[in-house]
């Protein structure tokens, strides 16, 4: 078993009720805030003027930044520090999905290092221990970042989508109210519920060392969750239950309660990474694509005993089957989930992607090394893999 | 589904090699250290020297109570705030299990209150939101002290044992080294194993409102890790695998993660303070006699789902049984495990405790009101209760 550190700061305000508390939170951290967030959604929902009445009856100063992009940027990131810098804000608060989300934390980050660039802190790969406070207002469950320390930042110009992570970078404050995501399209719930789903398996034991059956067993019902309740969400959007499974499977997903002495891999994340920044695709979707094939791809004596184990939790899969069947029956389950009962498009042709940057992501995608895991990826095995997803 | 907080901002290193970073971690809390500690197991294994030896060399200064009792005394706490006061401590380090993690939280917020007596704080039932920091070293599995909010104290003048909350008595630093409880009897083994099995009950749906699926099925594993691992750290006292399960399980069965959306209720620590108030007794063991019994005072219709939903998740027991039937044998198992698996004495006068006390004991449990709980217990149910334990 491995040494592990747990920490997670982040206070959550979860349920219908609690947004109230906003403001006395803000006022811990601050006076002047920087409100971002991405398109009008918030606007026709009435969050937008909840937040700034309730901001502005307080007593805070609020600045905004609009118009976060789906995959955000790098160059929407400096602008926010930019605003940072200039108006002496004190606090960043996200109000939005995990877009919002991370440009939040990477303007943060952002607004106190010289430059002002964002690029320089993803290029030199910086641990950032130094960012202004976050606070959170989800609206969406998948990406987790509304309790992890962890933003991804694309850069159109050199085609790159690439993790900026920090213990600073974990919110402070975050208010999770389950009706918020009431106004999510079937589409973006199913993106968002197996991008949760994928986070889980980024933990699960395919091939590492023994870890906790405890916490083997909490990603197996955080998987069960969303298997439940995604199609549910998708069916009935306004459905409490529903939504507050989804959102708290995504909080728990990546709060490090999952990580306790298990290895932490995520080729498909990494992989999926390259899809968003050469097509801007939406991520839980091209994750969806190259999970079922990447599972394939690896399945082997070695790996086949814990992709099947995770068919008979998550999946209900029949016992006492052969090992290499029951984790061929274990992806054909996961396929199904994805393409079936969530309604998602299957293959990278469907999306107009075909194979002409295959090369060049993949050795993007392994920073022209490997991408660790149950198997090592190296580029070629990862075009591989690309090329299943055809 | 209850709207809830979660937040926990304890920082835990767990494992075999992290104990060297205790020393970085006080130092962000300050220079003067209180050192606090039971009896002599920790001079005996040598960690008493091993902590001071890093303390001394890496410039903190070193004072010390020793002596904390099974049962932490209020004159106890009082004395350690006295020196707290008199040398400016700036940390409480508590070494130690869960007695000596609550006197030091007991400690750490009496300091700050001009009267210098915990009891001014318990009897009025104050939630401490001031405190000095508090630091743990955690050598047994059991209270989840290391990580929750409450120290229980006891006044052996009015036989009086009563919890203490507050936020400001998490620890903000924890390390937990499984190693460290190699050296524990299987007795106190079975006490703290049931103790963290007691917490989860605690949280555990019985005939409250719809909760999240995942916690529920959080809690079981928890319960199941208890129940997997505790007859094995019994009879191999230094399995590492089995001693990290039930520390992991300890802390986890207390931080909060387990109880999002869930009520709490603790009917069975609430009338095992009691018996350790009047009769100084293990705590774990007193619970493990309450248990079953209170069970079987609340079995009924209402709360058989939940208790036979229990014994086939936690104990195996077979599915599409009548489910009074179910419940009664999930009693059974949980009577079984204790009984014989741990092998608890299952009756108060085994250890020598008769009902001389019980009406009384009854009173106070109840604080003269209800204890809240699937089925709410008035004075006259938890004297019933009690002589069930006889």
């Amino acid at each position: 078993m491995k040494d592990f550190i747990f920490h997670n700061p982040d206070k959550v305000y979860f349920g219908k009720n609690q947004i109230k508390y906003l403001p006395e939170e803000l006022l811990k951290l601050g006076k002047r805030v920087l409100f971002v967030y991405g398109g009008g959604s918030i606007k026709k929902s009435g969050l937008y003027d909840t937040i700034n009445e309730l901001l502005k009856t307080n007593g805070l100063e609020v600045f905004e930044l609009a118009g976060v992009e789906p995959n955000p940027r790098h160059s929407t990131v400096n602008k926010g520090a930019e605003i940072c810098k200039k108006e002496n804000i004190d606090i960043v608060l996200a109000v939005g999905g995990g877009s919002t989300i991370d440009c939040s934390k990477a303007i943060a980050a952002t607004t106190l290092i010289e430059s002002g660039d964002v690029w320089e802190l993803v290029s030199n790969n910086v641990w950032v221990t130094k960012a202004l406070p976050v606070a959170v207002v989800l609206t969406n469950a998948a990406t987790g970042s509304e309790m992890d320390a962890w933003a991804v930042i694309s850069n159109m110009n050199t085609n790159e989508k690439i993790g900026l992570g920090g213990n600073a970078l974990i919110p402070k404050v975050a208010f999770e109210n389950p009706e918020l995501s009431f106004s999510l399209s079937a589409y973006q719930t199913a993106c968002g519920a197996f991008d949760i789903f994928n986070h889980v398996l980024d933990n699960y034991y395919f091939a590492g060392e023994a870890t906790f059956d405890m916490i083997l067993e909490f990603q197996e019902a955080v998987m069960r969750a969303v298997v439940k309740w995604a199609p549910i969400a998708m069916k009935e959007p306004d459905n409490y239950e529903a939504r507050a499974n989804l959102m708290w499977a995504s909080s728990m997903a990546l709060n490090t309660v999952l990580d306790a002495g298990t290895v932490h891999d995520c080729a498909c994340h990494a992989m999926e990474h390259e899809l968003s920044a050469y097509y801007d695709i939406t991520h839980g979707h091209g994750l969806a694509i190259i999970t079922p094939r990447w599972l394939e791809y690896i399945l082997n004596e070695r790996t086949a005993p814990a992709i099947y184990r995770l068919g008979v939790m998550v999946f209900g899969i029949e016992e006492s089957l052969d090992e290499i069947l029951g984790a061929k029956k274990t992806i054909k389950a996961i396929s199904d989930f994805c393409f079936n009962t969530l309604g998602l498009k299957s293959n990278l042709s469907d999306l107009g992607i075909d194979d002409k940057y295959f090369k060049e992501m993949a050795e993007h995608a392994c920073f022209g090394s490997i991408i660790t895991g149950p198997e090592n990826l190296t580029s070629s095995d990862i075009e591989a893999v690309y090329k299943m997803c055809l």
